[in-house]
């Protein structure tokens, strides 16, 4: 393996390790456990799927895979908070996730090492000029953090 | 840039952003909001703080940066639960935090990028040597999102 390969491994690692481990506790839930709220008035754990689910599908798009899948999820739980729309049975959410992730990790999969420092699909070529680390590699890690951090809220809500 | 300080450079950053978003949140928390539970019956977040605190300070030693400087902590933060001790007031906590990422990231300032593919502190060279992703890079990233999902718990409690 080669450096670059090494730091590139770590981090896709890290990705669906998070993945994974939201994979199985989400879709292990009842519904009474997707319809409890994280802490008092906050958001609902179903809330948060779809929430993911659009922010993973936004993915897509960001790393030059191709077209997203989703983007009616979008007004529901990225563009609003929870409890501005009715939110949809389970069955499309689960089956959305389940779409989205398998189209990002398979793009994910063909990558180059060197295809990880390119340009993220939300910034311009100008500014990516001034700033490299604006490329696909930041969004992976920021998408892992982001996904951990709301994990983090998921688990003590249902355990 | 070479690539292999972008790559380092990201995670780098992601880590500190992280860290500071951690800082600015707990440093402005009353005494009443330290001691709220991230959920009923679940963790305080001064438990969350000092177990942070324990976990950075372990990063000193894992990324072979020196001798840790809070091992007293562990027992109350890491190997045990919240509530099976009294915990010590916030000032020492605050405290250790603040030494603790102090040493932590000046001695990761100082990394050159080959640094970040050692093996770290708790993995034997033989293990190593089978699985060269257990480096310093993949405790940067998983503490990364250890932090992250800390944090996702203390936003909601607290706001």
């Amino acid at each position: 393996m080669t450096k670059d390969e090494v730091f590139v491994e770590v981090a896709a690692k890290g990705f669906k390790s998070n993945l994974e481990r939201a994979d199985k506790l989400f879709s292990r839930l009842s519904e009474d456990e997707l319809h409890r709220e994280i802490a008092p008035g906050k958001n609902r754990v179903v809330y948060l799927w779809g929430h993911l689910t659009s922010v993973n599908d936004l993915m897509i798009p960001l790393l030059g895979i191709g077209e997203r899948l989703h983007p009616e999820f979008d007004e529901l739980f990225l563009s609003n908070p929870d409890r501005k729309f009715e939110l949809p049975a389970t069955r499309p959410v689960m089956a959305a996730w389940d779409q989205a992730n398998a189209k990002l990790l398979k793009g994910v999969e063909a990558f180059s090492t060197d295809d990880w420092l390119l340009k993220h699909g939300s910034v311009s070529e100008e500014d990516f000029a001034k700033d490299p680390l604006r490329n696909r590699f930041a969004i992976l890690l920021s998408r892992t953090s982001h996904l951990a951090y709301h994990l983090g809220q998921v688990v003590p809500a249902v355990k």
